[in-house]
């Protein structure tokens, strides 16, 4: 879809190591697992519904269950690490997840839960976490869109907006797991109030809810229930308060790019998630506005590219973290 | 000054190798040298105004009388490699330099320059180039306040603004030697143009320029030249109008700041340049602004702090980049 400008020779992302990972997916409406093969193929795919209304441990025993169902593979013996995604915020440095949207867990310790879980299981295997929008980042550079890229942002527009970083051909977690946080920078100091409690989030301004909420304001009438999809659809039938919702969006996510290029020197961006399904609707706009943005000799050629792996890129992004994280 | 709250157990910055190292330091004013000794003494320290209305050699001409100045001392022989730090954009890929304030060098190769100088000389050594900011953001981690801090950010408030990044305890300086280029990303997406051809960059709402500037249009009457010295004292005095300006910069450079440590996990960020100079009044409104931007969990910590090093951070960056980036 893309060449990449800025391939690495012998780059090859996660270390092509052998024997399986055990990737588990964890977010506000379903557990998933499944076994990653050394080349990102996976098997015995699995997935449980998130416990609604339940307590700490009831949410881990959709986990438990996504665990033993992976247990009874004929390839659980090749298994020898285990890479978690979550939902964040999380802290790596301590192993645990408090979700925003898992109200029942609070600096839950899903790593080491996990860890007794396969261990019982006879799998005592080396566990890391990622946050999702690190996990995704993982994903992207090992078989996706940023493959090659020795700096790259990759990032999920949807309900929310997260992201992750390549730095230096390595994935770049940060201390506590949470860097590349890029819908709670900034791109507005004096604008509004994001629900985060910052001020002029790019989530605040460029999330589907946002786009959805702006559309609206500016008499947008939607058929049914008003969804950034919605607003994509009357933006691609001419509606001007759908374009314009769009265009505001993608003006927020050129300024946070542009910024995260200049800090950090990422050449390319890579974008998945719902509202970036509607594809040119929100990639022109973001375009577009990039070169008011990325105006310094060494950010001007900075790429904006649709994320390559899409309903499974929780999963592989678990293992791609394991495989990036883990030594060997 | 201040306690590092992530202190890595045996991080030491730069290794200290044995060996002195020819540190050079070219900005629009003046271009300085120095013999710089494993713990960061500095002998031999000599300087020659920058060359206006010159050519490209002609410029160079000065840098060559340094490195020869250099050469003159006893402890020539025991340089075993050389920084240099130029005011930028530079291109360390590439050796090259086009600073802003020095007209005559455009994609100047001033790293080929000075080492086949160093040659001339005798002293065949490794050369290393680095961006001021870059080299000001070694300095600090490795004798100043960044001291101990495995991420943080380093930046210049001056006449514009500028800084750098160390990353997993190591100098970020990206592939082209630019990254930390604080100044130049957005905090204001649908603000005014920056002299670089963005909107709402840092620079153009911080710098002592900004501030001088904003004063001025918010009724401040400057006794002299409107500097943001001058603003800086009357601010001191109570006036409003200065007040105003340094708040409206401080919540900019607080955004930038969240901003960074949102994405890259920094956890300290040291600000240095004339405008730092006046101390409370502009890190008052940094420090009382930044909870409004640095909200998630993992950034809420994050700590504004003075330089510690004052006229030789130059000098002592080159040195440390060269430390940082060579091998052994």
């Amino acid at each position: 879809m893309t060449t990449p400008t800025s391939a690495v020779p012998g780059s090859r992302g996660p270390a092509a190591t052998a024997g399986l990972t055990a990737a588990i997916d964890i977010g506000g409406t379903k557990v998933a697992g499944a076994l990653v093969h050394p080349d990102g193929t996976m098997t015995a795919t699995t997935r449980r519904p998130t416990p609604r209304d339940a307590d700490a441990d009831g949410v881990f025993a959709a986990v438990a269950d996504v665990v033993a169902e992976l247990a009874r593979s004929p390839l659980w013996p090749s298994v020898v690490r285990c890479g978690v995604g979550s939902a964040g915020p999380v802290d790596t440095s301590r192993g645990t997840v408090s979700p925003v949207n898992i109200g029942a867990w609070r600096d839950f310790p899903v790593q080491e839960r996990i860890a007794a879980e396969l261990a019982r299981h006879g799998a005592a295997v080396p566990t890391v976490l990622a946050g999702d929008g690190v996990a995704m980042t993982a994903a992207e550079h090992w078989l996706g869109a940023a493959r090659g890229h020795a700096n790259a942002l990759c990032m999920v527009v949807s309900t929310g907006v997260g992201g992750g970083l390549i730095l230096n051909n390595q994935l770049h977690p940060g201390p506590t797991g949470n860097a590349g946080h890029i819908g709670h920078i900034s791109v507005a100091f004096d604008g509004e109030r994001c629900v985060c409690g910052g001020i002029g989030c790019v989530e605040s301004l460029a999330s589907g809810t946002a786009i959805a909420r702006w559309a609206l304001a500016q008499g947008w009438t939607p058929a049914g229930d008003p969804t950034a999809a919605g607003v994509a659809a009357a933006a691609a039938a001419g509606d001007p308060a759908a374009l314009a919702a769009f265009d505001r969006a993608g003006r927020a996510l050129a300024a946070a790019i542009a910024a995260t290029a200049t800090l950090v020197e990422t050449d390319i961006a890579v974008i998945g998630g719902g509202v970036a399904a509607s594809g040119d609707t929100l990639f022109g706009p973001i375009r577009a506005h990039l070169a008011s943005y990325a105006t310094l000799s060494f950010v001007r050629d900075v790429q904006v590219v649709p994320a390559l792996l899409g309903t499974h890129a929780g999963l592989i992004g678990a293992a791609a973290a394991a495989l990036s994280l883990l030594p060997g």
